[in-house]
């Protein structure tokens, strides 16, 4: 299935006309500078390339879909840096693509700007086995870098569904937090090092693989969660933890979202330093996956809330009578109503899928709205009530099909208070979306939360920064943009309108 | 004592005469605006605030020392920000001070910079008991923090020794590492938010209580480790863990440093969640501490290296059969010649008197050349090697007193790649400056290390900073520091000759 154009769904985005038209001379430097055939996809100087270049014009959920004539497959860093020194001297418009897995169409081209893929880069350069300091091309899968890990016995530091196609310099740009967040903590503290290039062509060799070294503004941070607006990510330094020789995941029923917040205490202060996931679903989302996917509940009772916890340490037998103690004691206390304990690899694969297969269901279902959302721990729940209240009031909500809205849902990394709303529809109405927005943007701007904990802003949110950030923090983040790329032509797209 | 005026000792430090010079119309300003008599300590109307002024002069190690004639105390952010802009506006220099515990020069004035002192600021606003975040003045003391946090079953993630004086605004300015940096990683992942004050007086609002937000670059990451040279954090929101119930301490003795990696690499895979401090000590640095304290030693023999391994966990039996284990295992491998555990917490206590004793002895027995420096693990112990050899060569070292050096040593936070290297000596002799440096510098450089891991620039490495960052990262320093002070007038003394 083909997608709808990024430039029909967002009327309100215009082509810069500052940027130039791509020539075939333009496209003959670039052949001249990569050599490769396979690194110069081009439907400039001819129509035949359309079908391979239709990839590069699509995302992963194919919601955003560009009109790009020339893809770049880059194989080394001073290549990157020509592409950009060029595309900067030429004012031709480019979109750094990772493995093009983000949900908020940054990696993909509105208009013609030039889609510079990062997949050829993809060499894992070196492995230190006593401090875990591992350094890799910005192209490397993070499955790749994990598998290399495992056979070390380490880990990265970061995990996501989209593992397989992602890239580590798109995990960067993003920002990604994913499962291990809570364990590893974020991607700030465990990038030690970054080799990036700038939009004039500077490659800025910042490649650390120290733990420690305070010289100065730490510059590469700003690169961090900066979503390819201010220069390509080329290499990084990750520090990898130890990984965990024992695994083990329960799933228990709770009877308000007062006592998820009880329960999650617990389990930190008793599972401490061996909890690794704390995650949050409530019956509506539970309900959606017993309705695709037919299998038995792990509970026999239906309860308001569940939570699924996992701990990862070096001694299962440890681990196992840490959790069963944890279980014991908050069902003695009364803030867990019923619990079960994985007994095997089989079992903790079928608990995570209670969790994990939240987003097939509800795309199964047919559409939803989906907010990737952060809010102060206490109020978290509160959000998706709200909007269920005020989705009902207008009467969008019903179990029968005269309803637009099947259900609204929350589920997400309680233990980073990271919340996952989702508004799952029987077919589009436009109500729907009026009473979602800026409804939603709003609450979450009054409780200091975030509109976009995980995914960034991309095209889908940057219109929305002003609920999460002030106008002095907008202005010192245009400043920023301005410092790197002053004449704001490429590497623009996504923040263009917001950074303008 | 009284030390030497910082002037005296860094001739080639000039005052910028285009910073004005202050005059009793100037403090009237700051006594209107700060009302409080004890808010300005004036030595520019008369002479008699001279000894009130002195502790604001001086440093911890009495190693800087100012000719400041005025100190401010502000008691709000509004307060920061009007005194910034006055400054600014009227090109008076100014100098941020926390608890003036940094090593490195960075907190004192060298000229008559006015002081912006900022223990006043010094409330604990808020902490949620669920999620563990901690929103403080910048001018609350690490340990009342830590105090207040244990009582919650919380723990600050940064511990040092100068805990007691030292205030988490200094901390952050530093980017301070530390004891728990292996366990809870650096400043970078659990600052949540920064509120701050530009030199223009601009209000920087981004206290942020989320773990995630990705809405834009994360500008609060330049003013981590920044040294006030950006601007002042006034606040700051801490992601806070759980507090351990559990701690254990074993020392051991091994027959090389290569050992010693394959101990920490034994420690990483088996103890790894509860592992908390691998500390390295060289047998030259426990000789130091049994000749100042003439305590027994805690192992039998003599051998050229002694680890301190902590753990850190929720549950005692399981960590100190964790540790049994380990220690078994690796004196079965060959790994660890002899080891002992601490049985409670007076030996806990005694064990890491072993460790952070080392530099009150070496202050007991004189002066030393300390460098806190950061190198990749292989490597990090030649460089004691090196130096002590090339020390040895031009026949400065020896046992007794006609030689300067009385020892070069080694010993750090091993599982940081952080090596403290002290060059203990009799009294000052040029000869054994000029035979460490630049030796030292280059040796670092060579190997990609860091001239500064945890300490930051300040005066005394300021001109250093080009062997452990490129010219290009520099001349990005220099742009950033350019963005928020445009007239380089104000915040600029520590860094000024390298930010100019
Ligand atoms: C099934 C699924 C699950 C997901 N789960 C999570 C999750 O749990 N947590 C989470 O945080 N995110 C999650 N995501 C979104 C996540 O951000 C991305 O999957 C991933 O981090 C993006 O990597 P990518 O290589 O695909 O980047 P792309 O999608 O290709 O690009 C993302 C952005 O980064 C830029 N970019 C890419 N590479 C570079 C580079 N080398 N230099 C500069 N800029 C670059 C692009 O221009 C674009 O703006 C999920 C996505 C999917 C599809
Ligand atoms: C005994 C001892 C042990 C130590 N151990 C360690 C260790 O293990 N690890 C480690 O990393 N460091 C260590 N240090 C050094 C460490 O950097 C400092 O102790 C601490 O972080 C500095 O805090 P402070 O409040 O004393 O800052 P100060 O010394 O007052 O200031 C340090 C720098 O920060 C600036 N500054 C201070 N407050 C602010 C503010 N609010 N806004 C902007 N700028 C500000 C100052 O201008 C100065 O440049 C140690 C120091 C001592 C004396």
């Amino acid at each position: 299935r083909q997608g709808k154009f990024t430039s029909e769904t967002y009327p309100d985005l215009k082509r810069d006309e500052r940027f130039s038209q791509l020539t075939p001379e333009h496209v003959n430097y670039f052949r001249e500078l990569l050599g490769k055939e396979s690194a110069v996809i081009d439907g400039v100087s001819s129509d035949s390339a359309a079908d391979d270049l239709e990839p590069f014009n699509s995302d992963w959920m194919r919601k955003y879909r560009g009109h790009c004539k020339l893809a770049l497959r880059p194989g080394s860093t001073e290549e990157v840096s020509k592409i950009l020194k060029y595309c900067n001297d030429k004012k031709l418009a480019v979109v750094p693509q990772g493995g093009n897995t983000g949900l908020v169409g940054g990696s993909v081209p509105v208009f013609d700007e030039i889609v510079i893929s990062m997949g050829r880069m993809n060499q894992i350069h070196e492995f230190d086995e006593v401090s875990g300091t591992l350094v890799v091309d910005a192209g490397v899968i993070l499955e790749t870098a994990d598998h290399f890990l495992a056979e070390k016995g380490y880990i990265f530091p970061l995990d996501l569904g989209a593992k397989g196609s992602c890239q580590i310099g798109g995990n960067l740009s993003t920002n990604a937090g994913g499962l291990r967040l809570l364990r590893y903590g974020s991607l700030h503290g465990t990038v030690l090092g970054i080799e990036a290039v700038l939009p004039d062509g500077t490659i800025i060799d910042d490649l650390c693989k120290l733990r420690k070294n305070n010289t100065g503004y730490d510059i590469k941070q700003l690169f961090i969660g900066s979503e390819g607006t201010i220069g390509i990510i080329t290499k990084a330094t990750i520090q990898c933890p130890q990984r965990s020789k024992a695994q083990n995941v329960a799933y228990f029923g709770l009877e308000s979202f007062e006592k998820v917040q009880q329960a999650f205490r617990e389990a930190k202060g008793q599972l401490s330093e061996i909890l690794s996931a704390f995650e949050l679903m409530d019956e509506g989302s539970q309900t959606l996956v017993t309705d695709v996917t037919k299998n038995r509940r792990p509970l026999d009772d239906k309860y308001p809330f569940y939570c699924l916890i996992e701990t990862s340490g070096s001694n299962s037998d440890h681990d196992s009578e840490k959790l069963q103690a944890f279980l014991e004691d908050v069902m003695e206390k009364g803030i867990v109503l019923d619990g079960t304990l994985a007994q095997d690899e089989t079992q903790i694969k079928a608990l995570w899928g209670w969790r994990e297969g939240i987003t097939e269901a509800l795309s199964h279902l047919g559409s939803a709205y989906k907010y990737d959302v952060s809010i102060p721990l206490k109020q978290m729940y509160q959000l998706v009530e709200d909007t269920r209240a005020r989705v009902d009031e207008a009467g969008l909500l019903g179990d029968t099909d005269e309803h637009p809205v099947r259900a609204v849902i929350g589920y997400g990394h309680m233990g980073d208070s990271n919340l996952h709303l989702n508004v799952s529809t029987r077919r589009y109405d436009e109500r729907v979306e009026k009473v979602l927005e800026p409804f939603i943007y709003e609450w979450i701007a009054e409780r200091q939360g975030s509109i976009s904990a995980e995914h960034g802003l991309g095209i889908a949110k940057k219109k929305y920064i002003g609920y999460s950030r002030s106008a002095t923090m907008i202005g010192l983040m245009k400043q920023i943009k301005g410092l790197y790329d002053p004449v704001s032509l490429s590497l623009v797209v996504a923040w263009a309108p917001l950074l303008k």
